[in-house]
Order: structure tokens, then sequence, then C-alpha cells
């Protein structure tokens, strides 16, 4: 195995947010600057990134109400997920070389400490990129989330929202692994055809068909709702679930703005009458199952059983509208900038 | 032990459902007839009701809405719990003065198949009145929603909505036993006393008091919320839960109809960040967990350790306005009405 080597430009460009965003951050809510590359001091290291992601939650990191993670200050850098190799290291139990996934932030280099890693990335298990997505939050948030907190039985209808997207083409993939019928909401034509083709669904819809009721009805009974959009999809979904269903609460991508909380119909008639049980899952409070998740997803992909796809650009200038875009559904598969060039 | 002897009247009065309420059910949706005592065929038996039970989910039977039952055809016996004593039987089984617990319906008599039992009521346990109350669905649902569904652990606050009522009394004072800080709501300055003084719970406060936002906020953060009413107390209580924390979706007791469904705020993201399950609770579901349930509430009472209130009228009359009654809260304890007389 040879450690590919990466470019170690001069200065260290910089995504900073400089305005706060009250719904979806869009570019005006950017800025970009270079900077020196900084020294590090004792303790820490210098991270060379190489991919940065995108992410739906950057939303919620950006703005001000309270999350479950402090607001990004203005002027720093947009904080987000990378995948980075070690340039230089003070930090004990990391070395220049180690390839690592964890909070390196919208920039080329990053001055880490051990508690911004989340994981190690093993470039031999698969292409650099996937510990961003297979492997980062994504795969790590299908999987955990479906069966911790979906706790889904061979056999189970199971419904996912944002079917075609990093996480949802993930968790419709691990259904049908584990053995439930899988039924994709997406929202166009082209990914109702990826959702079918490349990623094993039973059967898949558009939520901007007109009667997204019927649509779900057609499916005669839902057990597992994996819900990452909230909003008019969850309202009539929760209407389609079987006795003793579980809702999955992964995201709220539907929702522009939480403040003031938006009005909907009230459920919890629908969670008494049937017996629902409605769990959130925050993909953070979980890490002491990432390395069995990953291990997990390492395994189903040696055997073929899994698919995934990426978007990568390396058009380090597309960032400051990458969240905007994602929420437009823009992207085909996990939206990546490569950096590393 | 002697068996008390019950009158048996010659004709057999009845509630009857005359009109279909779309909200809380009034006088005037009800008519009171006497009919001739019924013959009972083979397989069926003859009971003479005793206790009446008047309970919060008749609003839901007796509307037209797809409730957890079919709703009461009309201009038949009012659907009602009841503890009665079979005088004749053809149903292979059960025999002449057998108490029991089961859908006898607001009348003096029914004839009953063994279908419509729940279970048998020991008249040397305690009095006949907490077949339908103690050891009735209201403690049933009280220990087995609470455990089942609420999971609460030693050292947990837990926040109880209706109190006062034959359920939260109960739920209140099983959480105490178990080891919970107890926080009462309800709806009246006497009750929050009574909440304090006969039930154990550690603070109780009024809904009806204008801040109950400040009011659940000095709890200082809840683990179980259980909740019987749904609502405006609802919103206000989730965004007090803890991470990890569980609603039980017992009642929705404030909600007067689902036709449509009301407005409220949404509640995804309260779900979804702190990672909440609410999970909802049906007690007819759980009958196979009956027995071992009424064990621990018969060990716990012999103990000393359980209070129940009872609010008993001798008046046939009453019927009629009594869900409505339960609805505004007038009854001072489990509302039943004595027609052994």
């Amino acid at each position: 195995m040879t450690i590919p080597s990466y470019n170690l430009p001069q200065t260290n460009r910089r995504v900073l947010l400089a305005e706060r965003p009250t719904g979806i951050p869009q570019p005006a809510d950017f800025r970009i600057d270079a900077a020196e590359v900084p020294a590090i001091g004792e303790g820490r290291m210098l991270v060379r990134n190489i991919y940065l992601s995108v992410d739906p939650a950057q939303r919620g990191w950006a703005q001000a109400a309270t999350n479950y993670a402090q607001p990004v200050p203005l002027g720093t850098p947009m904080r987000a997920l990378a995948v980075g190799v070690v340039v230089e290291s003070r930090a004990e139990g990391f070395a220049a070389g180690d390839f690592l996934y964890g909070w390196f932030h919208w920039q080329d280099y990053c001055v880490a400490e051990p508690g911004q890693v989340i994981c190690r990335v093993d470039p031999a298990r698969a292409p650099l990129s996937t510990g961003a997505g297979l492997f980062g939050i994504n795969g790590l948030t299908a999987y955990l989330a479906l069966t911790q907190a979906g706790e889904p039985r061979a056999g189970d209808v199971l419904l996912v929202s944002t079917a075609a997207g990093a996480v949802g083409s993930l968790v419709g993939q691990i259904g049908k692994i584990l053995g439930c019928r899988t039924i994709g909401i997406t929202g166009s034509a082209e990914k109702v055809a990826r959702c079918r083709e490349r990623f094993g669904y039973d059967e898949a819809f558009s939520y901007r068909d007109s009667d997204l009721d019927a649509l779900i009805a057609g499916v005669g009974g839902v057990d597992v709702y994996f819900d990452n959009t909230g909003g008019r999809i969850l309202d009539t979904a929760i209407r389609h679930l079987r006795g003793g269903g579980r809702i999955v609460q992964c995201g709220t991508a539907s929702i522009a703005s939480w403040d003031p909380a938006p009005q909907g119909p009230r459920l919890e008639r629908e969670v008494l009458m049937r017996e629902l049980t409605w769990r959130g899952f925050v993909i953070f409070n979980h890490a002491e199952r990432f390395a069995a998740a990953a291990d997990q997803l390492g395994l189903w992909l040696r055997e073929g059983r899994l698919t995934y796809d990426e978007d990568i650009s390396d058009d380090f200038a597309v960032l400051p509208g990458a969240i905007a875009e994602l929420y437009e559904g823009r992207n085909q598969g996990k939206r990546l900038i490569y950096v590393g060039g």
C-alpha cells in the first residue's frame, strides 16, 4: 500500500461564517479568505484536509437557536466534518501520515486537538472519501439510527424519507439486508429511479406528487418510518403506521426555521391510538458504537451488498452555496469538496 | 367469607346512546329506558351489574371517528366497564355468584359472552368497587403504562398530568414507590393539595396557572412525562424533558375533537434534539400482563403503600352527564355508579 501524497499549499483557504442565518445558510452568509498556515502548539497537530463534508446538520450549527451543539462563532471557519491527513503532530498517539475523520472545518488546514477526531480512516479499506460518507456520520447514522431506534424486524415495511440522500440511500439498503420491504420517498422522478435501480428500494415515489397520502396508503401499512424531513411528509406518513410502529426522527430537513416553531396538525392521538414509538436520534451521542458499526458496514461493502453515491467537486468556491444546494436536493449523492489537489 | 346479595330488579334500566356526539358526550346524547330482563342463550351468562364505570375513553367509543375500538351503535347501551355478579350461567367456566369485571355497559343486566370478561374480581381482596378502579383499567394502566412505556428509574423526575385523577393519582404513587421524584399537574388548588397530601407528590401545581412553562421549568428537568391530556400541557412539558427522556401518551383529554385534528406547534425537533422516546399506550393490548400487574398492586395495597379515591353515586340518572362531568374535572376520585342496591 502506498500512501498518496497531497499538496501542501502555502496559505490556508477558509470559509468563514460571516452572518448569522435564520433559515438555510446562503452564500452571502459566508466569506472566503486565505490565512497563514497556522503553527501548532503542544498537544495539537496540523491536519491537511482532503475531503470537506457538506451535511444537512450544518444548518443547525450555523443558526443561533439552541441546538444540540453551540452555534459556530461569527468570523470563524464554518464547522464541518472532513477527512484529512496529519502533516505534523505534537499530540500523543498521532503521527504525520495518519488519516483522520473529524471536526476539521471548511478550510485547507486545521490545528486540531485529539478531541476533534471522530475516528481514524483506513486508506486500505475503501477510497478515502468514504471516510466522510459511508464510514462517516452518514453511514454510522443510517446503521445505528435504524437498528437502535427503529428496531426493524424481517418482514417489516420500512418507509424512508430523503431516500436517495447520503443517509437515506444507506438506510434503505441496510433495511433490505435486514429483511425489510423498503419504500423510498424522494424529490424527483430521477431520484425515484435511482432509489429503485441503485439502492434496491422495492418501491419509491416523489413527495412532490400531489397525493402523497394515497401513495403511502398504497403501501398497505408501515412498520418503521425513518424520517429525515419532518413536516408534511411526517404528518402524512404517521397516519399509515401500523400498531406498534416506530418513527426514527433523524432530521427535520423540510422545516426551514424553528424560531418560532411552525404549526402543524397535532399528532399525539396518532402516537396513542396505535401505540407508536417515536424516537429521536443524534449520532454524536453514540460514539461507543461507531467502531462496531463501521466494521459491519465494511463487511457488507466487501460482500458487495452496499452501494454508495458520491458527488465530489474540487472547486473550493462552491462551499458557500453548498448547504443551500443540499437543501434544494441538487446533489447526486454524498456531497464532498476535494481540497487535497 | 360471605358473598353479599344484590337486588334482582324485574326490569333492566339502560343508558342508550341516542345521538352521535362530535366532542364530549353530553346528557342529550343519551336516553334512559327500561327493558325486560333478557334471557340467555347457550354459551352466555346473565350478569347483574353492581358498579358501572365512567371512563375518559368513553368519549372516543361514542364518537364516529376511527378509534382503537368500533363506535358504539346508536340505540344500544353505552359501552362501559363494570363490576357485576353472575346470576345465571350457560357459559363454560362461569357460575352464578362469580364476580367479574368486563364489558357489561351502562345497564342493570348484561347478557355476556366469556369474551366480554376482562378478569375475575376477588371480593376478599378489597372492596368490590376496586375491581373497576385500582384493579381495573385505571390501576392496570397506571402500572403497565408507566413501567412498560415510561421505563422509570430510581432518581428520575416523573411529571404526571391529570395527577389527581383515577389513573394519574396511581401513576404518581407507583412512581414514588419506584424511587422517582414525582411532580403532579392538575386543575385546581384543591386538587393540588390532594396531590401533595394524599398521593405523595413531591410537588404539584395547577395548569390553570398562567405560567405553566415557568412552573415546569422550576422542576429543573423531567425524565418521564406521563401524559393524559395532550395539547398545551404536552407542548409545554416536552420542552423540559431531559436528553433521553420518555413521554407516555396515555390519553388526550384536553382535545375535545380530533375531526379535524387541531393545530399545534410542531414537535419533531424536540423529539430529535434530545433523543426523546414518545410512546402510546392502550391498555387493552396488554391483557397478558393484567394478572401480574394486579398482584403487584394488591401487594402494595396490603403494605399500605397505595391510596385510592372513589367518587361513587347511587343515582342512575347521573349517567348521561357523567362523561361530561369527568372532563370538567368535577369528580373526586374514580367515578363509579352503584346500581346493585
